[in-house]
């Protein structure tokens, strides 16, 4: 199944519960749009672009649940939904790109009574989901037409079939680097505090036979000072106007290894998570989230930091334009200057 | 008492089992050698100057185990400890340094018997767990002096009274800080793979009553980015002839993010960890580790890696010269260009 889709006999969200992976693949199936709020904020669902794809459905399950009796009490209603469902998580711009396409179809249409309203909004929410796919599939084009054989690439967090609603950004360059006999071996950051390279794209990794080492987030950069790596891809959660990525945190240190060592650094980014209001990366939001998630390491059985212990957990940076080698989108590789070149990139999916 | 130390009514070595930090405090007795081999390859004991020491007192456990009839049979037994001792781990210069020291002791004295070779062992070793002390000391007074009041300083792996015979050396800095009422707060790089600073770290700024935070090692970036931090202090397990540093694994990325956003970057280094013999970090070797190390993460009382996953698990990096703003040793703190100004530094030390 895809990470997250409409389950159209029960009416219902399914999600692949992200948290119990790789020990436990379960799925949840989710009723209303205040489960697809927790559901998002607890990370049952990550990812940018999936967590995109799980607002737009929670706006379904808004409309579906909608008692109202005309058009205009279900767009009240729905407008509730897209503020919760846009403040669920702070960071990635394809929550509040999602449900703002929802919200351009529940506004702009010309509907006679609700229940058009509620199909409308369904069949948006799976073009986006539909749509997820295919621009996916488009960037691993683009981005694995770079490769060369036998390459070995750094790649952080969890950017595959997971973090998407099938296949993947940046670990989907890679897929088809590797569907296409190119042979290439992956040195997976684990991705503390959650682990998600760890534990999700390892376990993605493995079921599709690609190469990989897990490495300690702090060795990336001697594996590139050594020359072991040939180019780095990553995704990213908001990409301001001037080519700024906020993406997961630990991938500005990335970058900077990447630069001083001159191995090529590829965010792999859809257009949907460009915004374009934004002139710089200061000023993307960054989340910061729950302490126990740096404190709950165990080694051994064991939590390993004093009790008391205190931590702080930002879980984005913001990796500055100058360090990007190019920005692989839907519409091909965007290159500097990321001002001017991204704005163009944007506009042809929106044209 | 001291992290490695002599105990003279039963003649054996003294250490804190670093491994069982902070959740159990326990003293461990090495009779032999062999078993101060073990213990540093099992990180028993850990950090530069404190194998320094314990290498030292390896020695006088093989003078002391020496059935020798005279000084030559000795002197012989001592070169095969020397060896093993010295090979235990690749990277800490202190190892050689200190195992040298005792040889110079060893080859060089007027010995009648075997017996006053072996007290020589001894007194030698006990002398320089004795000097780490007080080096440390003087290291903080130069290291405290950079320092304002109420900085906020990033600290990488373990530097502290565990890292050395006692005091610390990065970690002892931002001690004498606090103890010249200067209010330091620590940001604690929780340091994977084994966790020194989440454990080792935290657990003494919790013995001495400073403030601190631990962060995942991806974080440090971050909060240099947004002016959080006023300088950065480390440790170092090797320091070639021209300043470049090998350090706990991270350490390269983390000086790249203070250099990238113009804050100060100290390793604190006895010159005893300073390799004069080679002439940048290119030729320091670098210690690959358990896979096991990485892959053992657990949460939430599971593994978190699939299994059958391989990992790479290099101990320690190197950063160059060009990202360091100081080195701070027990003669002062050491400017650029460091190929002319350390080698004064180490000769002071000597003389």
């Amino acid at each position: 199944m895809r990470t997250v889709e409409w389950d159209n006999t029960n009416r219902q969200v399914l999600m692949i519960d992200q948290r119990l992976l790789p020990r436990e693949y379960r799925v949840v199936s989710l009723e209303n749009y205040h489960q697809v709020v927790v559901a998002i904020q607890e990370m049952i669902v990550r990812g940018a672009p999936a967590i995109g794809a799980s607002a737009a459905f929670g706006m379904a399950l808004a409309a579906q649940a909608s008692q109202a009796l005309n058009v205009e009490g279900m767009r009240n209603e729905l407008s509730a939904a897209a503020e919760a469902l846009v403040a669920s998580r702070p960071t990635a711009a394809n929550l509040a790109w999602a449900v703002g396409r929802i919200l351009r179809v529940v506004n702009k249409g010309n509907f006679k009574q609700a229940p058009d309203l509620r199909d409308a909004v369904l069949d948006e929410a799976q073009r986006i989901a539909d749509e997820d796919v295919e621009i996916n599939k488009r960037m691993a084009e683009h981005g694995a037409a770079l490769m060369g054989k036998n390459e070995t690439v750094i790649h952080h967090c969890n950017t595959g079939a997971l973090a998407t609603v099938d296949w993947g950004t940046a670990l989907g360059v890679i897929r088809l680097a590797h569907e296409q006999g190119k042979g290439p071996h992956v040195l997976v950051d684990e991705t503390r505090p959650r682990l998600q390279g760890a534990r999700l794209t390892a376990w993605e990794l493995d079921q599709y036979g690609i190469s990989y080492e897990i490495i300690a987030d702090n060795a990336a950069g001697y594996f590139l000072n050594t020359g072991s790596v040939d180019r780095v891809f990553v995704g990213a959660d908001r990409v301001a106007a001037n080519g700024d990525v906020a993406n997961k945190i630990g991938t500005y240190m990335l970058a900077l290894a990447a630069r001083d060592t001159e191995v090529p650094f590829f965010p792999v980014v859809p257009t949907s998570t460009v915004d374009l209001a934004l002139a710089h990366g200061a000023q993307i939001p960054i989340e910061e989230r729950d302490p126990q998630e740096v404190l709950g390491i165990e080694v051994g059985g064991e939590r390993v930091t004093p009790e008391g212990a205190k931590a702080r957990n930002p879980a984005f940076d913001v990796t500055p334009n100058r360090l990007i080698t190019g920005i692989v989108t839907e519409n091909g590789i965007v290159h500097p200057p990321f001002e001017v070149n991204l704005p163009i990139a944007v506009q042809k999916s929106e044209s």
